[in-house]
């Protein structure tokens, strides 16, 4: 773990009368409508501090900025810097600068990002999960320890080019091409386009998957932009964005682009590799659509309290509202367990893919769900987006669709339930 | 029917082999996914012909127009006099230059215009069914005559103020009062304030509900711009909508704005007058929001089959997808079948607002419904505004809100078959 | 129109003040919550009259019966004749000793049947839609004359064996087969078995689909079980079954029996035969869905109305319930629309497969939804049969399950939406 | 723990090669359609034998009984006395012949009791977690003792009068009273009726709550049938249910029924005393709900690998059928995972009655949503009762429906959330 976590965390536990989710009052447990199955119980301390660090961070440095970043589809860079300095980023990575934290507490960081902006969360699972991952994962000790403080710290911004504009579900028909150069031995030229990349535009790290035009087999490269010459790597922004306005995204954009052999991840081929990263990321968006989720509930519970009409009854005195609380609040808390219990067990080596996918996929359809639901609790003022109800719903539907759209994951199980495959 | 109509609908009509939905080939009725049930064999001629001058309108002359004005939330202000100059607005009233078309005719022009974008369709409602109808229904002669032509055409264009910032769905609880001018006599001073107001940053003639101080009860007033003195009124636009962007919104403020008795309804109090004309509206409504449903789903179908994922299989060839067109395509004609039914009865003095706040909800609950559905077959590109379905995800969510909330209206179904009211 | 319907229905228009769905009140429509968006208003007076003659029949004969007939799996076999009697079978048959009446009248004597229990109007279908369009459509001229009659007036009970039990969806691959007499000219020898066939325990003619086999193709046969020689035609009864339970449902189990060729349907081969008749029936449930629903809805409103919880206020009170009898009512109209706007498109000779498909299924599934919902309302005591809404939840399962099961229309419509298959 | 499943749980542990649902395949850990989110790691040892144990008696002694109770509405008495074998009943209580395992334990035997039947289930339930936690609660340990022994054995059957024909949601309405006895003192008379009572027609020992005349505050009795003189209790069996026919369901009539007072629970009045009650029997059902839809997701998966339509293809081929496979596995790991983390909170002090209604409400909810669609899939074969899997959907209604309707539970979650109450 690294100190700067280990501070803020050790100040916060110092902190006396912190609020735990389960008060014990006079001996009797009490309801806490924020963490209504009690999840916070299957934390440890370290967990729990490290999840109060960030939640500090996200509500004091993030909440304030998202309005006009989302507005203006203005990411701001600095972000991943303030987020490496906490040692939130790549946080499950043991050395390289990297944080070394459970699987459960990164989850939890996850979670307290997301519950200001899902594009926010995008850009740090980015980073962490899929470019530090891959490269950690895959790349040899000389990249680790190359490129893997530079991103811990956020100096490097990193981004991950898998999905193209014609291959979104089925990566495998990928056409980005990896060639040995005719001439300069040791060179792999990149050609092809990727598309809806997170970061692509201001990384300084592009891992890229690409077919071996040799073999046809698909291997990972870590593109250093600083070493690419001009005219071969091109990362345009896509704006315009009907949602996840808050990050940036891109295209990777390859023509004959030059890479050493070093970058090239050395063992690993076909779609293990990106598939071992989105499994990683996959299991950050389990976590961190409850967050949203929570952000929604926690909005539309002040706004029904505040909000009077008929004879002066807030809105939370009507059936038909406390019947949306509920329900959201419930999906809530049933997707943290399960994401908690997925993480845990990934700790302990006994996760397994379509566990992800289950987590994966569940989650965001209920984060989805909930929160068109709880957007209607909140009757015209949802068209401000000075309520920010309606930022997460449109973000939502984003996160339920990439790394692996939900029928895409309902595929994946219906497979591993039958052993029979039903996508063609 | 004015002849601006005329003229183009009869050319329409001239038009050999325009298709009608329900093709006869060899003797045999053939399907046809854009009107499954053959909703058209219960129009005349005319409303087709109407439809059809509607739908080439929108098509040319909206369609292009509605990305940049989404993206900048800039509605063109010509666009009134384009549709005041084919007959568009107030369409259903008889004299004052309006066409007199049937109820049902007016529903497919609101189709047309939704099917583009229900902001778009938005500033004609208002425009028509809400300031018009206001007009026309409670107005004095003199006020008609002065107003309607201009209106009709576009020339003035008109809002509506019943919302306020803290009474949404129980306006008879407004706070904005109208009293009789201390020494003017035959003048009443307005004050309050309006909220999430379409046009109101543009209009002409504001249609304003106040109670009047003396009586405690609530009249209607036209309140026409270039007659307030500087400082009485201000409309300022609300921006960074979340949605119905192409629309424009704003604030109705009014601080002792000096109002002639002639411009104030005479005959109609309490809430009458503005329900019957959001009966109107919500009406047109019902049509609207399955114009922009059937939008949805032509685009996804399009999408569906020009995609391929899997094997060169296009989405189309996929059961969850089918499903999702399915559904889509039988609330469409449910709903189309329903409005017209309504719209009808309408015609034939037999409607009520039951019926109303019935296929105003529905239409709207399923068109948003369905439409999140298509959203999914999209996949990330939905994330781009050219797909034009986050769009009219965004919008579809205000439509179900406004003018009456889903529950709202289900409230008003509940009372209506029970005889007990659960409001309260 | 035969002689008994029209006695019953002109005794009953002359009945002064019966009551139309849509009231007028001093001039003003009034919200009839029975048939909220006047779809009377489409419906002849002849109609009108038809409908009520069944309704008085339903109430006063069926209703009485089914609650002993559903506790015992026992079909009283008089049903049919009382049917007869009053010319509800083959009702759309001209000639014959049928009425002839309208596709949409005959929807309505369908509705009113299932607003009793789907089981009794799956028998008058069966023998209707099935057995007797079967022998209008395909049957030989003297077949017809032969037969009709007797099936018309119940005298004769008839089925339809098409579905056999290793083949429900995808009738086309059929066991059952027919092939020539080895030594009797002019004889079909059949062999096969039928299972889930309504009434064919108890019927005379059993309408028979079965591959010949010198050509593999489909043909339809009369089957007159007083022709079978013993040994060749058994039709044992299925006992238990978890709905339906006031219908009899049986096997049909063939081995080498006799049919003279005259018997075999002369033009018709391949699926077009069974399909037809299918047709029928679908657009007859896609009305009694309807009844079904109608009957669930008023029954808990009534109960929701006498049932008092909390304060002693009625359940009618409480908005969670008020939304449950909004929703259903609001299906039970828009499924009643649809339908009658094919049924009279199938009159004008418009209505295509597909849109039976669409109403068939999108009927049946908003009825089973709607209905397992309203059985909420009732609590614990839905589960005394004495309610009727366990019996019709249970029933509309099955009712959204036979002659395609929803998700089979699906791929129906969906094939029709976008030109391709997905069957496989 | 009693010696009995002891006994069984051990010879069960020493069993080589034990199926765990988490198995590690060369150091890989493979996905367990059965356990999708391997709840089984969250369990001990010894929970996992208990479980067993139960599965296995459930599956041979129960299983082969249930179609021909359910059938016959026909409630073998023997049943409580195997389990009472076993140990089953009571589980959780320390002492009086008791097994005294943990909550979790107790509800994974819940959930194998109701993978049978939910009836079953609730025929333990009843004299489990309501009259044997009844008595262990609040009674003296004089009735402990007497008492306790002869039910946990099954030897006495036990039963809880609390819902009452009139007050089935709000029981603090309710009418049953106790007045003291006008002449022998230390005895009370009870008067009035309860219904839907799981067991009462066959209890020994009926805990019956009444309000006291003298005070109108709700107090506790167990009125031990053998003592009650002849005509002052009645236990008439409801007869005809839609649903749970396996179990036993009758009325307590009781008319002037005289109690010891000894056998009144002295310290506990009001509903704080029944509500204990109805949290235990919540949480188990919050697992057994999950034990229902697991049996119906088995048998919809067999099923869908066996039947073949289309070309040869088994059902499981389809993408529509794997789609509701996957959402059941879903949502029952996730129910499961909940009741867990419920059932641990509970054993530490730490639950508190929302959670449960929470649990309660979810798991019984999607059980039910499940089922039903997974029903779909045997298409008309689910209207044969062999199938079983029409019972778990008609029983998992009433399972939603019985102590606390879900919108009572949502209502209670509301007012949890938003600290205002929305019942009236």
């Amino acid at each position: 773990m690294n100190t700067s976590v280990l501070r803020t965390a050790s100040r916060h536990l110092s902190k006396a009368g912190r609020p735990r989710s389960l008060r014990t009052v006079r001996g009797y447990a009490t309801f806490n409508w924020e963490d209504p199955l009690a999840a916070s119980e299957l934390y440890t301390e370290e967990e729990l501090a490290i999840q109060e660090t960030a939640r500090q961070y996200c509500q004091e440095q993030l909440q304030p900025r998202v309005l006009d970043a989302y507005r203006h589809e203005n990411y701001d860079r600095r972000i991943l810097e303030e987020m490496g300095e906490l040692g939130l980023l790549g946080a499950t990575i043991e050395g390289y600068g990297c944080a070394g934290v459970s699987t459960v507490a990164s989850g939890l960081i996850t979670k307290e990002v997301e519950r200001v902006d899902s594009g926010y969360r995008s850009g740090m699972s980015v980073q962490s999960s899929l470019a530090m991952t891959a490269i950690h994962e895959f790349g040899t000790e000389e990249l680790k320890e190359r490129l893997l403080p530079g991103l811990a710290k956020g100096k490097l911004a990193g981004c991950f080019g898998l999905t193209e504009p014609n291959h979104g579900s089925d990566p495998g028909a990928m056409e980005t091409v990896a060639r040995e150069h005719p001439t300069k031995k040791g060179t792999y030229l990149l050609s092809g386009a990727k598309t809806w990349i997170t970061n692509s535009p201001i990384a300084d790290v592009l891992v890229v998957w690409a077919k071996l035009e040799s073999t046809g087999k698909i291997h990972g490269f870590a593109v250093e932009r600083d070493q690419c010459p001009a005219g071969t790597l091109e990362t345009p922004a896509i704006k315009n964005k009907t949602a996840l306005r808050a990050s940036i995204t891109g295209m990777i954009q390859l023509d004959d682009c030059p890479v050493p052999a070093e970058n090239m991840f050395p063992e690993v081929q076909g779609l293990t590799g990106p598939f071992t990263c989105l499994n990683s990321a996959r299991l950050g968006i389990a976590f961190g659509a409850m967050g949203a989720l929570e952000d929604c509930l926690s909005r539309a519970r002040t706004y029904a309290l505040e909000r009077k009409q008929f004879k002066g009854n807030p809105l939370a005195k009507y059936q038909l509202i406390q019947k949306k609380l509920a329900d959201a609040a419930t999906d809530a808390t049933y997707g943290t367990l399960a994401a908690t219990q997925v993480a845990r067990l990934k700790d302990a080596g006994k996760a397994t893919p379509e566990m992800i996918s289950l987590v994966k996929r569940q989650n965001c359809d209920r984060a989805l769900a909930n929160s068109r639901i709880l957007q209607e609790v909140f009757g015209g003022n949802a068209t401000s987006d000075e309520y920010h109800i309606g930022r997460h719903v449109a973000n939502l539907f984003v996160v339920q669709t990439y790394e692996g759209q939900s029928d895409i994951h309902a595929l994946i199980l219906g497979r591993a339930i039958t052993g029979v495959q039903a996508f063609v």
